[in-house]
Parts: structure tokens; C-alpha cells; sequence
């Protein structure tokens, strides 16, 4: 086998000695995935050059592919080999890399994947339109791939993905929202497309219904474990394994997992106070100064809710893992399960 | 028959003395587009309110419908009775929304549907993820309607109108824009999807190409003069009729068909020096004085740009109306033909 093989832009890399679950992965599909990032290239063109150029300045910037890679995997998995599943795994990218764009926008983010975000470069206007086409192309590919029960699945799940931003938007700045409506927030933004990608597989190769629903449970617990450990990485990742800034969700007076549990106990404890009114100040007033991103961060570090976060996305990836229990024990599933442990250690 | 009955919050209306075409035509399709309504209605619900109040914001204000009725109106013609028909209406009428959610981000447009535009009340976040929202809606209807092939020509319509609207973007401001180049850019943003609407009734009635085809023309070519009097009337047009403001166009240098034929007129006629530096400065510059809005519409009244955009518009209508030739000759096909005419006939 070559050592690390480059393929021009794409992701899809040859891994000689995987180091960690998702290489391992990596190296499974690799020749699954050269064909998907193939598809992904090949629909992202267009005559009007501004969209692949803008296409491409995301799609090769290093995403991880990760949920295209489940499609795959899990296809795989059920020893069901043929282009459908290569088709919805371009598509899930797309449908992904199209929500990417339209978050950018409606969060204002400066960086994504490591480099400046697509809208400080190209304009809003240019995001959300380019959005849409990798979207509406997305629905181009699952007609190709010729399941009409994939095709809701994947369109529900876009219509969930579109509920759970909206609901996200509202809860900005809101520091009422409970844990319940959070969880309730990324199983709806995160959750669906992963559970989405997982479950497709499982319709293209006809598999009974008990099983599609194993899969879509895979998809889905990943999918809030692989968000959780997100959030908990905003404050206390590095900025360069992140890819994105960190502190970004603070700034933007998101409440996401480690602020409910923050605002939560400080509320309930004696002595409580003047965290309760920092984070009221913070992220309810949006009144922020400087030091005070790490000020949050050495409160959650002391409330606990930083490990609570990883903690529920520990248990989410293990419901994830014991999902796949009723599928025979191959190397694909001992990867997929293998992957729901990595999602959580990358946070460590 | 009763007197002119309003509906709930739909656009349905039963008119008994119809003064013209799209009023025929409103009459034709009277039942059913009830049952399209009642079906725009009930998809565009969530449980996440802000949802349905900003769709019901632009949904209820009055749209014309054009599109749907188009897919009703044509399905009759081929005497073809279905839901398929009913909810591949749905379909376009979700897709037309979500582009023009899209469309006042991208714009920043002020008015739209008479009433102020809703982003500039629920913010660009809330416009692009509705718009999102209802595009993968859209797709669910049409995964109901059941015809792959119908699946395939709406997402196909769906990216190209994102290629429309990235050219006619990039053609801001730009007075090298040619008669061509703007006449692909509307092909693209406004005909593909009347075009696509027309088109699937035959799909899903399971007529031959050649009548599939001409319904496609129908469509394209009615789209092409429903934009290009659309044009005009951003000049020459009143609000209450436009339901948007006058002069929008103008404002963002939008080079419409008006502007591209004053351009290349005053580029080639002796003395029209005066007029070229004009549209230079207010097009290419943006520099925009009180009361260059009436100039520019004086010099279209003169240099004869507005009454050629017309006869263009007649022109397709007339191309839309002789694409209906090969179907019988009965009360659906001779409206479809009206509403040819109509829409031109309306900037007078």
C-alpha cells in the first residue's frame, strides 16, 4: 500500500498506519470516498464560475466528510455495494456544505474550517444563492440514486435541519432555555443529517425496517454526541483542531449545553450569585469584556458543566455503539462503533 | 354561483364576472387551487411558530399563484385529474417563496407583495432558513406526488434559478451586460421554474416528449415575458399595481432589459453621448441623484428601450401561446392562451 496518497481536491486519503478511529475510517472507504468526492466535484460545477469557485473554497478546505462517510460505511457495513449509497453520500455532503453556507450568514462567523468564512469573502448574497444550488443539486443526486423513501428521509431531515437553526436563533441570548430545548435544538440542527445519512443506507439495501431503525438510531445519538463535544471544544478547544474560533458561541450569546448546565447550578447553589449575574450580564445583555470568555471558561471548568457536556456526549456515543449490536459483527461495524468512541476522545 | 368568495387565508377566489385572463383562469382552477392552498397551508406548519408566521406573512399577502395555476391549469388541458398534479403545484409555489425570501436578503429589497419586505421584519436569519425550510418542504410534496422523473425536472429548475441569480448578481452594475447575456440570466432565475411547472403535469399525466416538450415551452416562454414586463414596469409601473416599489431596479443598478437596450442605443447613435455618461454614472458608478429615477424613465420613453421591451415580451407571449397548438382545443387550453396575452397586456 502507498503511504499517505494525495488526491487532487478532495479528502478522501490513503492512511498507512491509521492512528485513531476516524483514520481507521478514513482508510476503510478510501476508495468508496475518491468516487463520492469525485460525484461532490462533478455537481458542484457550474458555468457560472462563482459557484464552484465558492463551492470549492469550502468543500476542499478540509471538511471531514464524516457523515457522507457513514452513508458509505454503514452500506458497506450490510455488504450492500452500488452507486446509490456513493449518490446520497454527495448528496448528505451537500446538504451539509449548503447549511454551512446559510449558518455563516445568519451567525456571522468569521472563520470556518480553518480559514475565513465563504461570506466575508464572496459577499452574503453570494452564500446564501450558492447554498441553494448545492442543495437543490443534492436533490438532483438522490433522484439518481432512485429511492423515493431515501428522498423523504433526506428532505424531512432538510426541513428538521432548517427547524432546529430557526429554533437555535431564537434561543440566542434567551439564557431560559433549558436543557430539554437544547437537546431538542441539536437533534434537530445535527442530529437528523447524521441520522439521515445513516439511515438511506439501510433503504437502498432494503434492509428490514428494525434495522433501517438501528441505523438511524447510530446516526442520530452520533450526531449529539459529535455536536456536544463541539460545544464543550468552543471553550475549550485550540483553535487550530478546532478549525473555527473558539469562543464563538460565547460572543454570540449562544446557549448551548455548558451555559444551561452553568446557569442552571448557579441559580440552584448558595452562593450562586455573581456567577448567575455574569452570565446574565454576558450572554442574556450580550454585555462582554475582555477577559471575560475566559472567566466562562473558569466557571464551567469549576461548575462541572464542561465534563457534564462530555459526559452526555459519552452516553450519547455509546447509545450510538450499541445500536449496531444487531448487525453481524464485521470490520465495518467495529469501525462505525470504534468512531462513535473517537467522537468523544477528540475532545480530550 | 356565489358572489366573489373569500377563502381563509388563501389566494383561492371564486369570481363571478371575470374581467380578464388570469381572472378566467382564477375561476377555471377555482377548486382546486383551494385544495393547493389548503395543502400550502397545512406544510408550511412547525412547531416552531416563527416558521409559519413569517411563511404566512408573504404567503398570505397575496401572491398571484401564476405558477401553481400553470401546473393546475395544464393538468386539466391534458384532462388529467389527480393529487399528483395539486401537490406538484404546492411544490412550485414553496420553491417561488423560498426564492423570494432569498431574494430580499440578496436584494435588499424593501417591498415585496405591497407590504414591507420580511426580512426587514423578522431579519435576514429568519428569511434564509424559512426560504430553506420551504424548499426542503417542497421536496416532500413532491416525493408525495410520486414521479421521479417530476422530481428530477423541479430540483434541476431549483439549481438553475441559483445560477440565475448568481449572474444576475454578478451583473450588478455592470452596463457591459448584453441583451443575450440578460436574457440567459432571466431564463435561468424566472422561466426555468415556469417552465418546470407547466412540464411536470405532462410528466406525471404520462404524455408523450413532444407534448411534455411544449408544455416546457409554454412555460418557458410565458415565464420570459411575465419577467420582461416586470422590467418595464419597475420603470414605468405604479406600486399599488407592482406590489413592490418602483425604481428598485434602478436603485440597486440592476441592468434589466430596459437599461441594456439604453445602453446600447446611446452607445451608437450620434449624440447620445449625454445619455451614455448618464447611465454610466447611475448604473456603473451607483451615483445616484433626486430625480434620476424620472430621467432615466424619460430617456426610455424616448430612446424607445421601454415599448421594445414590450414588443419582446408579445413576442414570447405569442411563442407561449403557439406552444399550446398540438393539444384539443378546449375551455383549459384557449385560457392558458389568454393568460399568454394577459400578462403582457397588464403594463398597459
Amino acid at each position: 500500500m502507498d503511504a499517505i496518497v494525495s488526491v487532487d481536491a478532495t479528502s478522501a486519503k490513503r492512511v498507512e498506519q491509521p492512528r485513531n478511529a476516524a483514520e481507521r475510517l478514513a482508510q476503510l472507504v478510501y476508495e468508496d470516498m475518491r468516487l463520492v468526492d469525485a460525484l461532490i466535484l462533478e455537481r458542484m460545477q457550474s458555468h457560472v464560475t462563482l459557484i464552484p469557485d465558492l463551492a470549492r473554497y469550502l468543500i476542499e478546505a478540509g471538511g471531514k466528510r464524516v457523515r457522507p462517510m457513514i452513508t458509505v460505511a454503514c452500506a458497506n457495513m450490510l455488504g450492500y455495494r452500488d452507486e446509490a449509497p456513493l449518490k446520497l453520500a454527495a448528496a448528505v455532503e451537500f446538504i451539509h456544505t449548503a447549511t454551512l453556507l446559510h449558518d455563516d450568514v445568519v451567525d456571522k462567523s468569521g472563520m470556518r474550517r480553518g480559514q475565513q468564512a465563504a461570506n466575508l469573502i464572496w459577499g452574503n448574497a453570494s452564500s446564501v444563492l450558492v447554498g441553494d444550488f448545492l442543495f437543490a443539486r443534492s436533490f438532483t443526486l438522490m433522484v439518481e440514486a432512485g429511492s423515493m423513501k431515501a428522498l423523504g428521509v433526506l428532505s424531512s431531515a432538510a426541513s428538521t435541519i432548517a427547524e432546529g437553526e430557526v429554533r437555535q436563533l431564537a434561543a440566542i441570548k434567551d439564557i431560559g432555555v433549558s436543557v430539554e430545548t437544547y437537546m431538542a435544538i441539536i437533534g434537530a440542527k445535527t442530529a437528523a443529517l447524521f441520522a439521515a445519512a445513516a439511515q438511506v443506507s439501510g433503504i437502498v439495501a432494503e434492509r428490514p425496517l428494525a434495522e433501517e431503525m438501528a441505523l438511524e438510531t447510530y446516526g442520530r445519538e452520533l450526531g449529539l454526541a459529535f455536536q456536544l463535544v463541539d460545544d464543550a471544544l468552543d471553550y475549550s478547544g485550540r483553535e487550530a483542531a478546532l478549525g473555527k474560533t473558539v469562543g464563538d458561541d460565547f460572543r454570540e450569546g449562544k446557549v448551548t449545553l455548558p451555559v444551561a448546565l452553568s446557569i442552571k447550578q448557579a441559580g440552584s447553589r448558595d452562593g450562586g450569585e455573581d456567577e448567575a449575574r455574569f452570565w446574565t450580564r454576558t450572554i442574556s445583555e450580550g454585555d462582554q469584556l475582555d477577559g471575560d470568555f475566559d472567566i466562562a471558561l473558569s466557571y464551567m471548568r469549576e461548575n462541572g458543566a464542561l465534563s457534564a457536556t462530555l459526559q452526555a456526549a459519552h452516553d450519547h456515543a455509546t447509545r450510538a455503539r450499541e445500536a449496531l449490536a444487531i448487525f453481524p459483527k464485521n470490520k465495518w461495524r467495529m469501525t462505525l462503533e470504534d468512531l462513535a468512541d473517537f467522537v468523544v476522545e477528540r475532545a480530550y
